[in-house]
């Protein structure tokens, strides 16, 4: 991804729920819950504290991470859709593998 | 549970209340409680202070904590339910046995 | 009580208003105004200052408070309900005996 | 009075407004105003500043203070009506005699 | 006036707009403009800063003050109408004469 | 202007939009946008920050600045229409000529 | 462009979305998305810290920016509409070429 994001924000792309209830019936999207996982695309260089410090970001560009449901801003770009969050919005990091 | 949670998070598993009333009638599931009790399944490194020092978790994971009724966001992952709180949320520990 | 409250929180029963008017006449539940006094039963350590220092809890497990007739959070343990209150929103004391 | 305020409150009790017009006319109660003054029947000890410094109260028991018309809480105590202020929300003294 | 407001409050004595319109109409109550000049009658002796050091206030008695429309808080005592504002919430000062 | 802006405002005197469309067609009052340049016709001396320094203002009485369409106070003096600014609500500077 | 912002402030030229569908058809006005990316035609000096320290500006005239849906303020200029946003209320660069 091109886009540079600017203080400590996560650029994400989100992976969607299982189409399929344990049963086998696959949902219509109208059933999907909204996406609470992703996977980070970008991610900033992180936010200076007010000593003029700079906090190190929590996570890196391939991390799968966890958010609320109504978390971060939708963001449109080049026809693909993405979740932008503050790092301070994610609520942890999934260790994949 | 795979899920690091950041900062001061606590994940919770809820504790469901008494299904039967004291009389003994069980319960629909429509007039039971919303849970305040969980157990700590997970729990972030701490938050830091504005000198930069880490303020330590006051729970860890087994830990059964009480929250007010409304507090927390939701978190659907791999069709479990949990509760996703601050430290700073939680009314109190409740110490087992 | 086995609650252990975070912070400066404090856990209060209710003192319920007299039952009776000056008259004699005895209130409906519905008449009864809304408790404002409660009876402490448990109470955090209290809480940290921005130089990390503990700020010592004006009450302790007994004190008679009294606050105002919204504050707090309610709070159902084990089909005992508590009012659950910050330090800072207690208005005051009342000295027993 | 018995209770005693915690941090920068003031209990106050109201000093009604005069029942009659200036023609002389006496005023139904729906007709009068709201109270804007009091006088000082309990005052806590202060609050203490971002340094641990105790801010002085400005007001002391018996004094007339002046405030807001829905200014403060209202708090009925042993079937008394008072009105508990923070010190900084009392707009002023009237100093008596 | 008697009043001895506290911290940096202002109590503003409302200077009414000409009762008539340029080509000389005398208006009626209800379409005059709502006051935003005033003669200062009290004010207090200033607020305290971080470093507990006191901030003058920019205003003295006597001073023709102009504020918003809709700024400060009304305040009826003995009768009479004031306003009463912080010294942050005055526009500025008319000099007299 | 005799008004001595207090803090870091900007008293503003708008200058009006165009009255004509680019194809010559005079607009009527209703049609006309909301100013958001204005000229300054006073200005306070600055605010003081935290460590009790003057910031000196950015913008002088005759510069030509431009404001959010709803941002600050409508304020009528000696039947003159003006806006009320704090020096940051302003977006930036005109350079004239 | 002539405007000089003041502190963090970027003026933005929209960058209109593609009026085509990917499958060619022309989309109507009503139909088109809000732009999220711009081209910065003038950049503010940058905001002071609590320190008195100037924050650098992290875009620069020409370059693209991302920005969220309803971010910033609109601003019409001489004819022509722009966007004002604070520095902080960018999402990222897009580097160009």
């Amino acid at each position: 991804m091109k886009l540079v994001p600017l203080e400590d924000r996560v650029v994400v792309k989100l992976i969607e729920q299982e189409e399929k209830t344990q049963s086998g019936i696959v949902l219509p999207d109208t059933a999907k819950e909204k996406p609470t996982k992703g996977k980070v695309v970008a991610a900033g260089a992180g936010k200076y504290d007010d000593k003029g410090k700079l906090i190190p970001m929590p996570v890196t560009e391939g991390d799968v991470v966890v958010f609320a449901k109504y978390a971060g801003t939708e963001l449109k770009l080049d026809g693909e859709e993405y979740l932008v969050l503050r790092a301070s919005d994610l609520i942890g990091i999934l260790p994949q593998g």
